[in-house]
C-alpha cells in the first residue's frame, strides 16, 4: 500500500493500458505520487522491461500489482496452435507469479477462422482450463475468465456474459478459478446483478474493473471506451453491487482511449482518481 | 405470390436496404424478375415515393410486402418528444396499413442524453406500446419489436436480447404484438434456441431476419453486416430452430453494407439468392 493514499482512492488501481504513454518507471512513480496504491499490469511492456525487473520496480514504490492482463485465445481447434496457446498461458502464469499477483486476467479467445460453433468453442476453453488451472495453482495464481461484451464473440471472446464466465469458472474450485467484472463489457446485461451476486457467493469475483460506455464506437471497436463519467454506466450501481456480494478488492480502472493516451499522464490520472470519487465510490 | 418463384425462394424477402442502390421500381421490378416473392420496406423510400403509389407498384409486381421498417424510439423521457414519437410511431401503422403489411417492426430506441436507466427506459418502452397496440390493431397491422445486439444498447435499442422483447411483447395479446428474430443481432446469445422455442410456442415471431457477422465492425457498427456465409453466423441453425417453433413465414434477407451497395443490383439478388439456398434453406 502506498503510504499516502487518501482514503478515497485505497481501492483504486490504475489498469496499465489506460496510461499507456508512460513506461513503466513513469506508471510506477506517476502512481506512488498520486497515492494509488495498485497497478494492473499488462504482458508486453512488462515482457520488454523484464518481468522481475519490472516486479522490483513496483515493489519499490510501494505498490501492488493487482492483476496481469492476459492469458487466454483458448479456442484454436488445430492441436499446434493449442499447445503453443498453453504454453503461452504457462508463461503468463510464471510472469504473474514473479510479479506477485495472484489473478491473471484470460480473455477466452473468438471462433477460428470459418468456425460457426460457440459452444464447442466454449467446450474447448474448459478443457484448456482444466489444463492451465493446476499449474497456476502452484504458482499461487488464480486464473480469472473475464466475459466480453458480445461485440467480440467473433473475434476475440466466446464469453460474453458474467453468466457464461461463472459456468466456466464453478467446474473448478474458487482458489483456482475467478472471474472478471468489468462494467465496459457487462453494463447492457439485465441478468448482471443477479450474477455478481452468484459471483459472490461462489467467492469468484477475483477482479473488477471499470470504464464508461460511449458512443460512436470506433472502427473494430477495441478503443472507444470512456472515462469514467463520460458515458452511460451507472458505474456507482455496479460498486454497490460488487461490495453487497462480499468484494472488497481493488477497483481497476481499464479505459482504452487513444483521446486519453494523447494527455499528459499525471494530469489524466488525477483526473481518473477525481472521476472515480465522484462516479465509483 | 410471384408466379415464377422457383420453391427454393418461396420464403426470401429481400429487404429494401439490402439493395437500397435501387428505387422502388427498380426493386419491384427486379425482385419479379428474379422470382424473389417478398420485399420488406422502409419509410423514407416509401415516403418519398408516396405509400399508396408504393403498395400499387409493389402490388402490381405481384410482391408482397413483409414488414415496414420502422417505428420505435420511444425512450424519450421529455414529454413533447415523447408526443412526437407517438405521432411519429402512428404515422407508421397508418404506411404499413396502406403498404398492406400486417408488420411494423420497432426499433425500441437508446438512453436519453446524460440517462443510465435501462430499466427505466425499457418501462417507457412499455407504456409506449400500450398507447399504440390498440391503433394498430385496429388498421390490422401488428407491431414487432426488435431485440438489437448490445453494441446498440445505448444509442439505439436497450432491448438487448429475444428474451427482453418478448417480457415486453408477452404485455400484450399476441395478434397484437410479436417480436422480430434477426441472426445478425442474436447469433452470441445462448439462450437464444429456448427464446425463440418460447416466441414460438407464444405466437410471437412476426418476422425472421438474416444476415451474417463478418468483423473488423466499421466506425459506428452500423453498417458492417455481412453477406450470407460470409461470416460465424450459423443461419441454417437458426432456421431450423424458427421452423421448428412452428414459423413458417418469410425469411428477410437484411444487410447493411457499402460493399453490396455498390454492386449491381440484379448480380446482387442473384447472388443473395443463392446465398439463401447455400446457408439459410
Amino acid at each position: 500500500m502506498v503510504p499516502e493514499a487518501p482514503p478515497s482512492l485505497t481501492r483504486l488501481s490504475l489498469n496499465q493500458q489506460t496510461i499507456k504513454q508512460w513506461s513503466l518507471p513513469e506508471l510506477a512513480d506517476g502512481c506512488a505520487t498520486a497515492g494509488v496504491p495498485g497497478v494492473g499490469l499488462w504482458r508486453a511492456p512488462v515482457q520488454e522491461y523484464g518481468p522481475e525487473r519490472a516486479a522490483r520496480l513496483v515493489r519499490d514504490a510501494g505498490l501492488s500489482v493487482t492483476s496481469l492482463c492476459r492469458g487466454g485465445f483458448l479456442t484454436a481447434t488445430d492441436p499446434a496452435a493449442r499447445a503453443a496457446a498453453l504454453d503461452d498461458n504457462r508463461a503468463a502464469v510464471d510472469e504473474a507469479a514473479t510479479l506477485g499477483t495472484d489473478t491473471l486476467v484470460l480473455v477466452s479467445g473468438g471462433l477460428p477462422d470459418g468456425d460457426r460453433d460457440l459452444a464447442g468453442a466454449r467446450e474447448r476453453i474448459a478443457d484448456a482450463l482444466g489444463e492451465l488451472a493446476p499449474y497456476a495453482a502452484e504458482r499461487g495464481v488464480r486464473l480469472a475468465v473475464e466475459p466480453l461484451h458480445p461485440m467480440y464473440a467473433a473475434d476475440r471472446c466466446v464469453v460474453s456474459t458474467l453468466a457464461q464466465a461463472l459456468d466456466l469458472a464453478e467446474r473448478f474450485p474458487a482458489d483456482r478459478m475467478g472471474v472478471v467484472v468489468d462494467t465496459y463489457h457487462l453494463w447492457w446485461d439485465d441478468s448482471v446483478a443477479e450474477q455478481i451476486a452468484r459471483a459472490g457467493r461462489g467467492g469468484r469475483i477475483a477482479a473488477f474493473q471499470v470504464a464508461d460506455w460511449v458512443t460512436p464506437l470506433p472502427e473494430g471497436v477495441l478503443l472507444g471506451r470512456g472515462q469514467l463519467g463520460d458515458g452511460c454506466v451507472d458505474l456507482r450501481w455496479f460498486r454497490e453491487r460488487i461490495d453487497e456480494a462480499g468484494y472488497g478488492g481493488p477497483i481497476e480502472v481499464e479505459i482504452f482511449n487513444p483521446g486519453l493516451w494523447a494527455r499528459d499522464g499525471a494530469e489524466l490520472l488525477a483526473e481518473i482518481a477525481e472521476r472515480f470519487r465522484e462516479h465509483v465510490l
